[in-house]
């Protein structure tokens, strides 16, 4: 598999690195199908938000010739793209960088069972709450610690994700998945500007959801809620999504919407 | 300078590091003289409290022995010593460690102005407000990004500091200092259950003061208070004690309870 630092192969990364001091930078988990990178515009403009918001310089022709290099060179698997804010002296300060460093590693695509999208998956309830912090809120950035503590909360493979909620107990999303509900024959995804991640597929989705006529909304989603929906779901832009059919002893069906956004995000992900 | 990964000579780290990913780890800034780390049992008790509720595995024997080795051969600066999960593969679970990975750097101690010790410090009062998250609070693990934004705030060399608040407005610390207050005779320092990093200097001075019959409160702080309180001051595990003399307009008098922990601190830094 290959892996790049800064255009060159390289398996390792000085220790100066501010994404390994403070978590000073932002990635992408990008799938590569057939040597290209799917959702590489949804992609690129996360990173473009994330690094603006932290101030990170980012050349994104370079980093787009970048990732289309890599890609074709992978073939099939992940793409793991890091960017960060590069080496610094000691201190919090951000030096002056001309240029944001960039990390790339190849990994073989993940073996979900197949079971996951057709029959779809019990969540875990996940324990461990997202703090609400609105300068970092939506991006995916490389705090994420919480993800690894609400990741470790579950061991055995009958979960397929867990569910997050934040500090008030509102749902917020998948550990590695965005989530959506239909709710009175809306589809309804959360609000990310307190906590959360905003997903390259859940963008994708609620672009295509639109253009195809089903209303949409974001906002705050209670517990209850979650409990009552018609239909639940996962998203993200290595497996597509998932129908959720369980949780903590609740059940839900597997439906139609569920079934026309997976056949959108399959055909996101073929193209 | 030297810098050793797991107790080699090594100034790079692989990329797969958990550290580099996700934040996954804590770190330490030591202050070295003539050889010897002081304060070293609070630093260590501090990686063990970290580790242990990020899950971490920790050889406190041998992170002890590393960190002395390295202080005898550094002399005299700062160590920062980062520990972080070690290698992973792609995905926030974290894999079964034997051994958390050490990293240790050397570098010069900062070089701050005396006036800072002498007459005070400005404080710049920061916009960025730390979230809460009361899993992490205390620690000083790696997500820092937080730190990064609230220490971008100002570049004017005129601010020694920033004062970092919650996200309701209460009190909390200074960007890479904790902060202490004499409100009423009585030394108060934030509770940080929520937020903040709970400072080696500042645990070695709660305990000295207790002990010299000072009393102390552990507790919420609100805005307010820290502007009607009679001092102010900052510490941390490099520089000891500044006393806080201005910010946003109002001022503060140094006043005798600070040079006393100010004396305190210089012992413990000189021992």
């Amino acid at each position: 598999m290959p892996s790049w630092v800064d255009g060159r192969p390289a398996e390792s990364l000085s220790i100066k690195d501010r994404g390994l001091a403070y978590g000073d930078g932002v990635f992408e988990t990008i799938a590569v199908r057939a040597g290209r990178p799917p959702l590489l515009e949804y992609h690129m403009a996360r990173l473009s938000t994330g690094c603006a918001r932290l101030g990170i310089a980012l050349d994104v022709a370079l980093v787009r010739t970048e990732i289309l290099s890599f890609a074709s060179k992978l073939g099939e698997g992940v793409a793991k793209l890091i960017l960060t804010r590069g080496d610094g002296l000691r201190g919090y300060a951000p030096p002056p960088t001309t240029q944001a460093r960039r990390i790339l590693q190849g990994s073989p695509m993940p073996a979900y069972p197949s079971v996951n999208a057709e029959q779809g998956v019990e969540l875990y309830p996940c324990a461990t709450r997202l703090a609400e912090q609105p300068l970092l809120a939506g991006l995916k950035h490389l705090n994420r610690l919480e993800q690894v503590m609400a990741r470790a909360e579950w061991q055995s493979t009958e979960y397929a994700e867990g569910l997050v909620r934040d500090i008030s107990g509102r749902v917020i999303e998948g550990v590695f998945s965005n989530l959506f509900l239909l709710v009175d024959g809306v589809l309804v995804t959360a609000e990310l500007s307190r906590c959360g991640v905003a997903g390259v597929m859940r963008a994708a989705l609620l672009e295509r959801a639109k253009a195809v006529g089903i209303p949409v909304e974001i906002r705050d989603i209670e517990f209850d809620e979650l409990l009552a929906a018609q239909e639940v779901f996962l998203c993200n832009s290595l497996y597509g999504v998932w129908p959720v059919r369980a949780m903590a002893g609740h059940h839900w069906s597997v439906g139609p919407l569920t079934r026309t956004l997976q056949a959108i995000a399959r055909d996101l992900l073929d193209n």
